[in-house]
């Protein structure tokens, strides 16, 4: 078996030692004669395994007492309808629109309530995480909604840089980034990511909620999209994606046992950093982003022709580097180095470019 | 390893091949170099897993050509909600409530329609399939909704007593035993299933969907919500729950080397009547349904004593035949004997019933 260094944006690749663990429990879980696919969501086997990656997850992000965790399913996507179906009160809300996935946010929104742009940087094609006047702010608005990484594009929002009213609840689509560096979750009225880049297996949505902010909705919303149904019942309302949760479970324990986020953080600066660095030195590659807003997450860079770029894709798949295609809309390469990618992957990544630049400049 | 006797009602026992499958392929799909959890939904590899369980799905259920196959997150509750929101023209639907889901299906659609329920069987605690006039079905009813296996109760509707009227699409909620036995997917407006019965892991919603009823909805529902979203991206708005689609995908393949749903059909009658039989001759097992009703994948009995029941259940698990507790609110026993229950488990079964009586009557 030869395993690829894969730059997926997502689904992403995940840590070896995790797809080990899952392939010998497939059939038989730690001798329960089954597999985790073919349990009760209501037997004690699943109920440890969810129970544990909540408190594991809790652990990992340093989540306050006040705050529920929630597994659901429907992707970031149908967050962007239960955002405002379920936080809306005075009917109007704040979005920072960074990218694809805050304008997409910000336009599902507007079926439910008067959204306002704080700001945008889809002035300059999203090259830049555009910066907030804090005066422009809604000081009673219902919520504010951010982007922490853009996928797409390639930039990030620190936690440092997260600005918001005092009494706005900050609500951040954390779906490409959550546990790539620390964020105050004490901070925030709601964090939500879809699992498949930094958690687990696409299928699973972490919700990580504040209690105050679990209320009753309009009874016409769905009884599945209110937060309060799953809140109630530990998210075993219904039958929970539970093999999907066992793995994020895996990833979780996974990043204890490397130190932490912190930890991951510090390595993922290091990977970003080596990939920048020698772009910013390279006669033939460029970045396409801010370098203060550049994303430890998604690494987007062009050679300037696209003749080159469609070359480098393919001879970087020739060697094991694969899915290092730009998001169809923007073009280019991009390389998506999520917490599971090793560093070795990240330089093997760069002796590659090394080598391409030598032959085709 | 030693592999239990799984009965639980789902998730359920999927096939040993399967998991094997799985197991093996868990960490380099077919020298793709990864695993089918870190694909991008996008990527050919994915795209032809996808496809072909779209294809084999309308092989073995003889789908027609006007019909759309979805691959939805959510579960059977989700589609309680997208079933009216979807469905809603006239403003009315008619409801069989056969048990537990029947009765939840039907509650949440009051939300958004006038709900008649034409029969149920509440009045005997669902102990059997209720009988329906014709008369009493709604001629402009926007949909007649039925649960084709009440996994709770164990009662079941065949193919051939599901009537309607020729002009109200029907829609069967089949969760509990799609691809058990052979229903003529023409006669259906819409067939919606969870998979985690007999299909794969929880997490994914199979919808079957005749192409005219996609239509345009009210814009306030959900984008994620309505049919039409994932109808024209085939399932790929958002990123789908790609690996729990890929073991659907190995369970539709696994079918097709069985010989299809119709020798499985045979084989389920077969396991079904090894129980029922055994049941009608015991003088301490009783079976809980009218006998023409009897579901052919929940088999539930009781011995007239709960203490007595609290043993079978126990002492059976300490054979390995395992999750044969009733449902929370029913009790006894429950013997869920879905597709990938082989013959020799439910034997097994069988032969401990016969030394549990003799020990204990």
């Amino acid at each position: 078996m030869a395993r690829v260094y894969n730059f997926s944006a997502g689904p992403g690749t995940l840590p070896e030692e995790v797809l080990k663990q899952a392939s010998e429990e497939l059939l038989d879980y730690k001798g329960s004669g089954m597999s985790v696919m073919e349990m009760s969501h209501r037997s004690p086997w699943y109920e440890n395994i969810h129970n544990k990656a909540i408190s594991d997850l809790r652990e990992i992000m340093n989540i306050p007492d006040n705050y529920k965790v929630l597994f659901l399913q429907g992707g970031a996507h149908l967050q962007f309808s239960m955002i405002p179906l379920n936080l809306k009160k005075n009917g109007k809300a704040d979005y920072l629109v960074a990218g694809t996935w805050g304008k997409k946010a910000s336009a599902e929104a507007k079926k439910y309530l008067t959204v306002n742009v704080v700001a945008s940087s889809e002035d300059k094609k999203f090259t830049y995480h555009p910066k907030v006047d804090p005066s422009l702010l809604t000081g009673d608005a219902d919520y504010y909604h951010v982007t922490t990484n853009n996928t797409v594009y390639g930039t990030r929002l620190r936690d440092k840089d997260t600005t918001c009213l005092k009494n706005v609840p900050l609500v951040a689509d954390m779906s490409s980034n959550i546990l790539s560096e620390v964020y105050d979750v004490s901070r925030f009225g709601v964090i939500y990511a879809g699992a498949q880049k930094n958690m687990g297996p696409a299928g699973v949505t972490v919700v990580i909620i504040r209690e105050d902010l679990i209320r009753d909705t309009d009874p016409m919303v769905p009884t599945m999209l209110q937060y309060k149904t799953h809140s109630e019942s530990n998210s075993l309302y219904n039958t929970p994606p539970c093999y999907s949760i066992y793995v994020c479970g895996l990833v979780y324990d996974w990043v204890k046992r490397k130190g932490g986020v912190g930890v991951i953080h510090a390595i993922n600066e290091k990977k970003a950093a080596l990939i920048y660095d020698y772009i910013d030195r390279s006669n033939l590659f460029k970045g396409t982003v801010e370098k203060y807003d550049r994303s430890i997450m998604n690494v987007n860079f062009v050679t300037g022709s696209e003749e080159l770029d469609k070359k480098f894709i393919r001879e970087a798949g020739e060697r094991g580097l694969v899915n290092l295609k730009g998001y169809r809309t923007v073009g280019g390469m991009r390389a998506s180095i999520y917490n599971a990618m090793p560093v070795e992957g990240v330089q093997a990544l760069v002796e590659f470019m090394k080598d391409f630049e030598a032959n085709n400049i």
